[in-house]
């Protein structure tokens, strides 16, 4: 990741100003405002802005008038309640605003969750940076043989300097050819001035996926526990995963209650079907059994299995 | 509207608290802050928390990474070009939080709009107050003659005497009976020992729609501004829009410049549809026009006389 | 539940009508299309309109060109797996529109579900039924006392015979009150001469909550099945549930794979914390436990051992 | 477009199969219904299945029993009020379902609109096809001078045939090395047995943005309308449009009302704001005006002029 002194600039004078508020005002979220997390190669997560903590959680949940806190030890046992049974609405009460930039590839999961607020740079608008993501050694993968949209073992040797060759060799070449496309230097005058350039809505389709792009993207924390919980599993691409994880990082700091009780009640919980929580009540009686005897297909087995183990997210 | 003693003090002491923070901070809104602006006869609404100002929607349509302004000018003219474009995203990156007062009916109407985060007071775990609203002589008004939805002339002397009587007297009367069939002290205790008491799930539809609820709704700018453009409206009935101005007035403070661009390109505009529009050329080329040669029907020339007459918001 | 002649004939006439389509189209569905379903004393529950079927969610889940259907095992198991890891895009893809009769106590606990589409029926343009809800007998509960938001044993003998006076009185009165204000007889014209009546969008203000309203609702599959998970859920109220049982049966006719997946995975599913699954372990370790040794605080423990027990939907 | 022989089979056989129903059914659209409408160089749109009617619009807004038409002009005025009024919650009691292929660039923008039901065919899962969008003469445009999102003139002789020789060759090289990193044939085995070959979700990063994708997307007829204002107007890129278009025509078979009320008072209308309202009245009065004199800044006077010209949605 690397940022202009511009950035760093605008980012250290936002980080300066101070202001009094009545708001409800985290101190550990305040001291990461504004902070490039880096993420991958050249991606990041900021946190811009924020609204409301674990006590406006409580304090939306009993429609109080005040703050609402009444003893620590409620408000907490409050909080893991909403959270095992699933109540949505106090959660929707805490809101959080990142700036992120993230390959397009990644992006466009990303955008799949529908309950946020969106402002992506425009590359209809303006020019894209020449930046694209190539995956470090260790994140080089074969395909799953087990899994259809996995990773397998890591690539090694000859076959992986060579991905790692086609990768950067295509996605430079194509950016060159949009920047030849575009014709236009920084000022948005002709490079040559013996070519009109390409519009620029057009040339952007010359890029490849794994450019970076960058938005501004706001959630409520009961959808980004949602977002989290499907992206911070061991089930999600590496890279997106990689964001999720240093987002979880800001709500740990920002709302840690809610934080614990999603650790506990979500993330590292697991579901079990009518047929696994069968089976379990007759393995609690004492019965030895197998697949076969289970009445659960392979599948079903496996993710029971898993979960018993106490293997990550397993099912 | 009354507020408890301690309901006053819990909103007092939310008022003293102060704390430094990095975010965008708005002092006309800090004080306004958690203060019950009174609507109808004991409604009211009370900002309780926000995110953003003027400059984070600017900000986020840049995609920028400092607070990203430039020249004022500049930043007014971005702002006032967005809501005349319709542009939503960068609105959306401002959100509010309300704790509201208001009647059953008018709560009926509200939650229509599905794009907010609500939390509303539960009758079906809490008992409500004792409080239902009663139209002042003003608002008494007859059915109107010529809008199938809207209210004619105000009722006057006996008439209006006796529809407050009947209306006072209903909802006290099944208030009471509600408290009577709960059998619920404030402590929990049965009041009448002999009795076992209702459940209050099924109590509470002995209620009245007149009767009082609340709630702690949170919405973003851009679709506040789209409710404001309906209930804010000269065709909201009256009730609603009372907390629709009362709202309008907090955004006033909170956002100054959307809000000024919000009066001149919706709530002020008029839209013309093909029809008005082909109308108004063949008038402004000097042709003299009635109904009939206008080619349009006579509510839609009603409805662009009104428009050109400076009827408000009269489409 | 009384359907007026008029009524009876409007659903008869559309039930007799019959075109050829290509579309996906369920034999079972066609039979009780339009159908008024009876719930509670005078609600309903009509299914109006449906798209998609079981193969429906498999085409979409494979974006394929026809109707997709592989052998039926590959498509039951792509159903069944699609629905254990709660995958949503590819459930959205059926919808299905129902007319619904219900009292407005009700419509305030549906209505809070907010990803579906709504046209109520408006006591701002239109006067309502005389119809309201009483509960039968075996359904009028004490409050509990375990639980603030539930029902205890049901009320016996003379208080039951009270509580039913008070709440049809209560009904019945506002309701007359409510026709006096209005003042106008069917065709609209004033039924004493000497008043102007009051305006509808007033006077339905002294209407109890239990009074029946209805609406056309439209939602998509995958948010139909999380409405009913928690709707037709045992904690749910049992006027609100009474509706939900009876959309399960239309869904049952609709997606018979889906909707035994959706039992299987969903309704009959149980969702252990991380501490619970340790305990789980623990136990098939062939450890004693009770809750002081288990970890889990006593309203856990308590919801495990439902689990464990197979008590309906414990958690 | 280049439909294979099993996807033409499918489509016919899909297209062969007939069902009797009672539900609301469009003969017109019937006969549109599966077949690919061609998109741009091998995009398409195909209807895969639709919910309701112009009627069904009607039938909503009354809450009526059956399929609730009075006389045609009665319903023909509703439909046109509604639209006129932007009532919204009629016309989402119609829905309609595409699968649809487009350009992974196109995909970014038509994505934004979030009120819809996605299934994208996945590249984590399965391999995309060799297709990539290149413009047509006509199409290879120029930077726009006055317009920074916007298109100029046509380019020409050398530098068009120089820039659709980058954008074939890059997306064909591209295309050709994600063939080689991935190391599959069709059958899932290893090309060149010496390799592992990448996994399939890091491959795909090496597409340029003109690959085509395809999805399944479902969306009810008012949000359709909100997209169609958006995407079929003067202003939207010329790709994305080309798609609104086609879609266009599937509205004008369906709900033939409805699409004829959204071309007079959406497609074809235009919101004035209170200040150019202003100027309009006093242009009726007589009064001769130029940009100066207006009170407009230069770029609204623009845009009210062309709008009293008649320029295509030109506000």
């Amino acid at each position: 990741m690397r940022l202009t002194e511009q950035q760093q600039a605008e980012i250290a004078a936002a980080r300066a100003q101070s202001s009094p508020t009545a708001r409800a005002t985290v101190a550990a979220l305040e001291e990461m405002l504004f902070r490039a997390i880096p993420v991958l190669d050249h991606g990041f997560v900021r946190v811009i802005d924020y609204m409301g903590d674990d006590m406006a959680i409580v304090q939306a949940a009993r429609v109080s008038y005040g703050r609402g806190t009444r003893r620590v030890s409620e408000d907490v046992g409050l909080i893991r309640y909403l959270m095992r049974h699933r109540h949505s609405t106090p959660f929707e009460m805490c809101e959080i605003k990142y700036h992120v930039k993230l390959p397009i590839f990644v992006a466009r999961q990303w955008i799949r969750h529908r309950t946020a607020n969106v402002n992506e740079y425009s590359a209809r608008y303006s020019i894209l940076d020449r930046e694209f993501y190539l995956p470090a050694p260790e994140h080089m993968a074969a395909q799953s043989a087990a899994n259809r949209q996995g990773r397998g073992e890591v690539l090694a040797g000859e076959e992986a300097a060579h991905v790692l060759d086609l990768l950067r060799a295509d996605a430079t070449r194509c950016y060159d050819h949009y920047v030849e496309m575009l014709n236009e230097d920084e000022g948005g005058a002709r490079r040559d001035p013996s070519r009109r350039g390409l519009a620029r809505e057009l040339a952007r389709m010359n890029l490849t996926l794994n450019t970076y792009t960058q938005w501004y993207w706001k959630i409520d924390l009961y959808n980004l526990f949602h977002f989290l919980s499907l992206r911070a599993d061991a089930h999600a691409q590496y890279e997106i995963r990689s964001y999720a994880e240093a987002m979880l990082g800001t709500v740990a700091a920002w709302v840690p209650l809610a934080h614990q009780a999603f650790l506990d009640y979500r993330l590292g919980a697991v579901t079990l079907s009518a047929q696994m929580l069968a089976a379990v009540r007759r393995m609690l009686a004492g019965e030895a059994m197998d697949q076969a005897s289970s009445g659960l297909n392979r599948r079903e087995w496996a993710e029971l299995m898993a979960a018993l183990r106490g293997d990550a997210q397993s099912t």
